[in-house]
């Protein structure tokens, strides 16, 4: 069976993209026409209702990128919102996303110990195969939707990050480095040794990973670093040679082209960038947005797919 | 409005109790007679039929050691397995607790930023009142539902912590020592002014937490620190003083009344113990087990809280 890593890396082959887009359906920059396409009520909108809104937003969004982009991110906070229907559209979405060639990564931060770690992972990507003497009631669970991959947070150390290496067919991204002004107040403590967190932390996921070392010589435990700090991007890109990097921060968050080339390394990969409100909210956000109207929110999103993909091959070619 | 962790304090007094019970339902623990409570089609279990049975469970741990416990800590990774039932009953278990006289913490370990980190904060403690310019989705949604605090993972640094302090009503417990074994592989690494990362966190914690000191002293920003690291908790308690402790670990993981006494201040609070595990599955966990069948797990679990309870007060007295 092919490793996570590797099948991600076998799509931007095969798309020339390095490019992923989040599905973070944020409530107050939806397309307000989509009410009217799932429900006659209008006056009564919950949380199933919004539900559906999301999907159908989604599957717009994914029927325009999906040449274009390698890999789809939906943030699960913006699913549990909704409950039990948040839940429920989020795993279609992941459905339908697969069926139209992208993988999914799951943006949840899990992260918990011994048991409780083992039960996130099956969550996400199903149960173990392998597992013995199963009680009454995992013997009758199964999943039929599961995700490629996730993003954790290391915090714990490494006990809450095996469960989520155990099958080779699933991978994740460890929170290095986050994109976020605060992210300093923290991360950049520098340790005994003059270097800081981290880069601590960088050095102990690229440890955890070598047990899961795809045939490119990338691991199925990579790593997001934020598009939006250039210069520790490129010091983890040097410390950590086998990680994956997953960068978020890319447009809406302040990072360009020229910022998140540092995060590739000679070969041309070891990075997937992200954008999410840069590309689902193209059509009321950012440079283009007033040639779109909210009927068209999909082909702005293309659009912006398109821009972002080619920005980025471009840097590279002439890196 | 009475500030979450005043709620708390009213509790533990009004209660002489200082335990929080872990609703963890592990699918290899629970007692397999409620199946044929829940339905009659016995060969077909599926996700929905799993937790109509993790519901009938909690509810009778709940009506049990509801004038034990001051609140219940349902880990949402064991709901999470089971998609939107699972999530469904969640709720469902938050709501029949509060009924019951518990506070509800949500072990979640959220952790994002910005507005994702506002998602979280408003998925399980509702939409803020105070908030204009609502969207039309927004102005529709309504939580009925909410849990009292939550468990956070602060690695991100404050702008993830925020969104969570903003209700007065609502409390939240941030990782900084946890429980498990490879927890010193990255919290235990010394830092250049020779004090550790978790210590780090920890005056981190204390600062952030100053915005929402509530009339005990003590803020609406807890910690969790794990119960089986007593001279960690020693020295933590020092310096968080402002803190109220979460201390995961008692019984199964190994923590005794013995080891968690460090976690309380001379006004016998600051130390909020909980077991999981150790309580729930008493039936068939731990020393007492072999005298309760399947069927008793509730009285079981009723003898587990109340000597759990009687142990804590009984070394508080003595100390």
């Amino acid at each position: 069976m092919k490793l996570f890593i590797d099948k991600l890396i076998k799509k931007v082959d095969d798309k020339n993209s390095h490019i992923c887009v989040g599905l973070d359906p944020h409530l107050d920059l939806l397309p307000s026409f989509l009410i009217n396409e799932v429900t006659e009520d209008t006056e009564n909108i919950d949380a199933e209702v919004i539900s559906k809104v999301i999907f159908k937003f989604n599957k717009i969004i994914i029927d325009r990128i999906s040449d274009i982009a390698v890999a789809v991110k939906p943030q699960i906070a913006f699913y549990e919102l909704h409950g039990k229907w948040g839940i429920d559209v989020l795993f279609k979405t992941i459905k339908y996303a697969q069926q139209k060639d992208l993988l999914v990564i799951l943006d949840a931060k899990r992260n918990d110990i011994g048991s409780t770690a083992q039960a996130y992972a099956e969550s996400y990507f199903g149960f173990a195969n392998e597992k013995k003497d199963q009680s009454l009631y995992e013997s009758s669970l199964t999943k039929s939707i599961t995700a490629d991959a996730i993003t954790i947070n290391p915090y714990l150390g490494s006990d809450g990050i095996r469960p989520f290496l155990k099958k080779k067919s699933k991978g994740a991204f460890a929170l290095v480095r986050t994109s976020n002004k605060s992210a300093r107040e923290f991360q950049d403590v520098k340790l005994e040794n003059g270097k800081t967190i981290y880069q601590k932390m960088g050095a102990l996921v690229t440890d955890w990973g070598q047990e899961v070392i795809g045939e490119n010589g990338y691991s199925n435990l990579g790593a997001v670093i934020g598009a939006t700090y250039p210069e520790e991007l490129k010091l983890l890109r040097k410390e950590m040679p086998s990680s994956y990097f997953l960068l978020p921060g890319y447009g809406f968050q302040g990072g360009g082209a020229a910022d998140i080339i540092a995060g590739f390394k000679e070969d041309n990969k070891g990075a997937l960038i992200n954008s999410s409100r840069g590309i689902i909210f193209a059509y009321c956000k950012g440079e283009g947005s007033g040639q779109f109207n909210e009927k068209e929110f999909g082909s702005a999103a293309r659009k912006a797919a398109l821009q972002m993909k080619n920005e980025i091959n471009e840097v590279l070619r002439n890196r």
